[in-house]
């Protein structure tokens, strides 16, 4: 609801962010009244940049400013393997191993009853249309899906939902591990991590 | 840092924020990302309104989009009391118990050797100008200043450069109670709170 206020618009705006409430969205706002007009406006032009300029890559579904994202431009990068995240952030964790080398799917959510999320309301389709080449497409097929949605109920579920899919079409589909974190405690590990990382226990 | 990739520019410029890092900042950015276009728009607009419209009160410096505020202008208010806050939101903050019917004056900040401020960086002339009726003015003459600077060092040495310089106008200067939170439990009180507690204790 817009009032005749500023300062009351602002911190309305800004308590619309995740995890922010009135209490921090007054005290960012009173953040920007405190600081130099220059914060403002390089803020909002940000914001309204971001929107203008990016959208989504024609392939994989990534953020991109043009047609193609970055990664599926690099033509060092492997095309046969497709790795599948739920979210930008997502793929921007596995970027950051460095390790992968292949291209990935964003599916921008993940399938869930509870609130309403489908199959149609994700990027599946998109990914189909990789399996089968044709002239928009990479010239060379896909071998493997690694499907990297989280180990939740959810993710667990749209992981499901995608190897129905793809099995079918030959392709391998693979989906990554779960157990205790490197570095982790096996003491305060959650029951169900536990259990699992025994379940798939793998020879040394 | 202005770089050529939107999204990094608005997490830049939101990690900016004060308990705000990179990885919220990002979180934050990717929400603006998946939000329809309005959502950046009404921030980005309400951001810069703010800068616009809002500046001090030419008697009280609070925050406000005319010459006076709200509270400088409203007749019903006692002028011959002021209560003198380190910032806004301490204003709205003793304005949300509805019990103060005086005017305010807000510092801006607290004398603080350790962060280079000192009394000239705060607003403490505008507040002696309200000592001394003139054209600009109230016309009654002020009674009694109550310093309601936080019960820190910085705000009790605040509070003792005021008392020194309004005592020899013949004001009477008081200071906010503290002690014991009302609901709070004296077995989880600080030994500072509690031992002042009981050095202020009042007759029943």
């Amino acid at each position: 609801m817009k009032t005749r206020d500023p300062i009351t618009n602002l911190i309305n705006a800004l308590s619309k962010f995740p995890g922010i409430g009135e209490r921090t969205a007054t005290r960012l706002a009173f953040f920007v009244l405190k600081e130099p007009v220059e914060f403002a406006n390089e803020l909002a032009s940000a914001l309204i940049e971001v929107k203008e300029k990016v959208g989504l890559c024609q392939r994989c579904c990534n953020l991109t400013e043009g047609d193609l994202c970055a990664i599926c431009r690099d033509t060092r990068r492997d095309p046969t393997t497709i790795c599948v995240v739920e979210s930008t952030p997502d793929l921007r964790a596995i970027e950051g191993t460095g390790d992968f080398r292949g291209t990935y799917h964003v599916l921008h959510g993940v399938i869930s009853p509870l609130e309403g999320v489908g199959p149609d309301d994700l990027h599946v389709r998109e990914l189909l249309d990789r399996m089968r080449p044709g002239p928009d497409q990479q010239a060379t097929p896909v071998t493997e899906v690694i499907v990297a949605t989280s180990p939740s109920v959810d993710g667990e579920a749209t992981a499901l939902y995608l190897l129905r899919l793809l099995r079918p079409l030959g392709v391998r589909v693979s989906r990554i591990a779960s157990g205790v974190p490197i570095g982790g405690e096996l003491e305060y590990t959650d029951r169900v991590t536990l259990s699992r990382a025994i379940a798939q226990r793998r020879d040394m």
